[in-house]
């Protein structure tokens, strides 16, 4: 298996055709089977999903939460508009549930990577539409049918460190599912059902960095299991989660 | 970067010299700066970290617990020996916190891929340790100075389907820390420290899979950070973990 950086992509702009500049970056490397990550930071710009700070009001809660911890009001208030709960806010931090359903830091609302110093950038409004609407124009611009996964990184419970996840996909499962299936002993696996869209993602964000520009990677040679899925298939319902 | 799956070992024996069978499988694929994963079933396995339930004396809490949901209260006394907390323990599943301190499904006891219908794996006693050692041995019968990332899949909070994470490591740190650089726009990253050793383990996963005898993955041209790094750093201290 290979993940091969897409690199050289200018900074993209609300209404720019991301399949077209992820085209001209990676066209040539591209090729049938391939999967193509793409970090959400440059969905979210394509579809205009920034915000001026200068034209934010701050809530009297937004207010009061900045101040305590030296932070931004305009910016708090932002994460709280793009949060539908919070799970915990305490030391500066928000980590709430989007209105997607992802339980993350600032409801993913972000400040790195984002041209101008009072701009920052929000999820995309539908990552797994986002992701349909790459897949579409890819195929229409090249000809090839590639599965796409947008990702971000997440912070975990338990575990230091943030980690990329998929938050949008189409035209793959987000599983490998092995229930069913006998292990080389002949066992059959109970309870083995993989988030691969997870690990692609955590994979592609290998070649990616933070600061090296390389929004996006191709990951060629893995045995995806084509078909209809969704990053929100990832979610789980709360009364079936055992570790929240 | 590329991930080339390690093929051909043959069933993992207590006592087996698991370098050996690895380099032998491997060896010619093996190049200084790659990362070597291993999943901790073979690490296990070399290590006689199999329980025969036949020997297994099961508690009343174990047996009360198996009988409520039709599991082997052998199996579940075994979880409960591997576990120094219980975090859940419902619908005959027992979410656990490990000697080691990872919190995980059976404490990582687990039958799968194991030879005998009466026998359970273990974690490693410690793995970082076991981490250390595969690396020393490589380094001792290759002379290759290679991290070594040992891996189990994990399930998580929020998220559907489990993935892999790393539970030993030795050779390099386990994050890639881009606090304080600037990214292209010259604003200086505030949360930015990558797990890459989570992530490594996850991108190796995508070559393993549970049933094609792959216990181990090679990685090649990632620019991991050379060092000490073990995986207990991955461990959040209870107190720092707001999504707890």
């Amino acid at each position: 298996m290979e993940i091969l950086p897409v690199e050289g992509l200018p900074e993209v702009r609300p209404g720019d055709d991301l399949a077209a500049l992820l085209l001209a970056s990676a066209g040539e490397d591209l090729a049938p089977g391939d999967v193509l990550v793409v970090t959400h930071k440059v969905v979210s710009k394509a579809e205009g999903r920034l915000v001026d700070l200068r034209e934010v009001r701050p809530s009297p809660l937004a207010k009061s939460f900045a101040a305590r911890h030296g932070k931004d009001p305009r910016h708090v208030e932002v994460v709280l508009r793009e949060s539908r709960r919070i799970v915990r806010m305490e030391r500066g931090l928000i980590i709430s549930e989007t209105h997607h359903g992802f339980v993350c830091a600032n409801a993913g609302v972000d400040a790195s990577n984002v041209p101008g110093e009072e701009t920052v950038c929000l999820l995309p409004l539908d990552p797994d539409a986002s992701a349909a609407r790459l897949a579409r124009d890819v195929r229409e611009r090249a000809g090839l049918e590639l599965p796409v996964v947008i990702s971000d990184s997440f912070g975990r419970p338990w575990r230091n460190g943030i980690a990329n996840v998929a938050i949008g996909l189409c035209g793959m499962s987000p599983f490998a599912d092995y229930r069913g299936q006998r292990d080389p002993h002949g066992r059959t696996l109970e309870a083995s059902v993989l988030a691969v869209a997870d690990e692609l993602a955590a994979a592609a964000e290998l070649v990616m960095g933070k600061t090296s520009a390389v929004p996006a990677a191709v990951v060629r040679n893995y045995p995806y299991h084509p078909g209809p899925g969704t990053a929100k298939d990832l979610l789980m319902e709360p009364e079936k989660d055992l570790f929240r």
